[in-house]
């Protein structure tokens, strides 16, 4: 569908939906480069040269339709079907994935959370059962997970891991601040929040020095 | 401290940053970069170039001294001071944020969590008070506040930041899906969590072809 995509346009692809999505939302039926453009608050011709790469879209002087272009970047992130997950840990970061809304409404479902304290095994976080960690093999013998979010502390981060790895699943959303050890055909994205607040103490610096 | 750096390289730094706590922690001394770049998944050259930048470091065929290097970084990030924080929103987000360890670990010291549910009010997360919103602007007339983490309903996100920037706070971590209106003296990092899940999801289908 999409030609050779650089990493720098692929972490921009969200990006792209997400602005769409707005503008969709907004009931925004068409919108050229420059507009959207000043929106993403990237130039004109750094969106044209993104969207060439995403497939070629619209037509000189007359912009892109914006739910076909949305449509189509969802296709290529693969967001246009729906993906099942499943939850490592019901601590702070584990509630909030459960909990949100957001997630769901993009086709990212989480069928249920896992956890090895007695307290919570049993309970329900939202609509999601927490089922003991001592399952998951089982569980995933029968069910279809796409995705596994790992939300467990530190220390058995890697051991959890294994077992996911071990019973099929191949893609983690890991929150563990560690770099998990992997076999190749595993996919995983690391979520380090704290390097938000990093950036930011960066930035603050920049502005007052 | 450090000539001009690219936006690629400050995106880098908090990895740099995290990778030399953790041989430190590790009680490696000394790391050619080489070996950084081996944990890194960068290559030497790469590493050179960046290190270069920060500032000019180590010697050709002795490697890094990695306590020093890490402190250098932290000091170009701004993390080697205290940052005093207050949350917006004691949902889950906020919760996160607050009982996490290693925020405060870092120098990012929660004040006070503030919300509109009276529910809420008066009790606490963690050690953290969550206090009324509606006293929001007594407590920054009163309370020196680096950063507002923001994590309310969307609905209300731009209100909120509205009070926060007139009340002179002029650093924001949003974690709500919207771009704030914000004069340019206000710094401002966003999180969009969903990203993450949108990568793994395009990962995904790159790997099964």
């Amino acid at each position: 569908m999409a030609g050779y995509v650089s990493e720098a346009v692929i972490r921009r692809l969200p990006g792209y939906y997400r602005y769409l999505r707005t503008l969709e939302a907004e009931g925004v039926k068409q919108i050229s480069s420059q507009g959207l453009g000043e929106r993403m608050k990237l130039t004109a011709s750094q969106i044209r040269q993104d969207i060439n790469c995403f497939g070629g879209f619209g037509r000189q002087g007359y912009g892109y339709n914006v739910a076909e272009l949305r449509e189509h970047i969802g296709k290529i992130l693969g967001v246009d079907r729906v993906h099942k997950m499943i939850i490592l840990g019901a601590g702070n970061i584990g509630r909030a994935v459960a909990l949100s809304d957001s997630f769901p409404a993009s086709g990212f479902q989480t069928l249920a959370i896992f956890d090895a304290d007695p307290k919570k095994i049993g309970t329900n976080i939202g609509a999601i059962p927490v089922q003991d960690v001592e399952t998951l093999a089982g569980f995933l013998a029968n069910h279809e997970v796409d995705i596994a979010v790992l939300a467990v502390p530190l220390e058995t981060s890697q051991q959890v891991t294994d077992c996911l790895v071990e019973n099929g699943v191949s893609a983690i959303w890991n929150f563990a601040p560690v770099d998990l050890k992997l076999p190749e055909k595993v996919t995983v994205v690391n979520v380090h929040l704290e390097e938000g607040l990093e950036i930011l103490s960066f930035k603050m610096k920049q502005m007052n020095g």
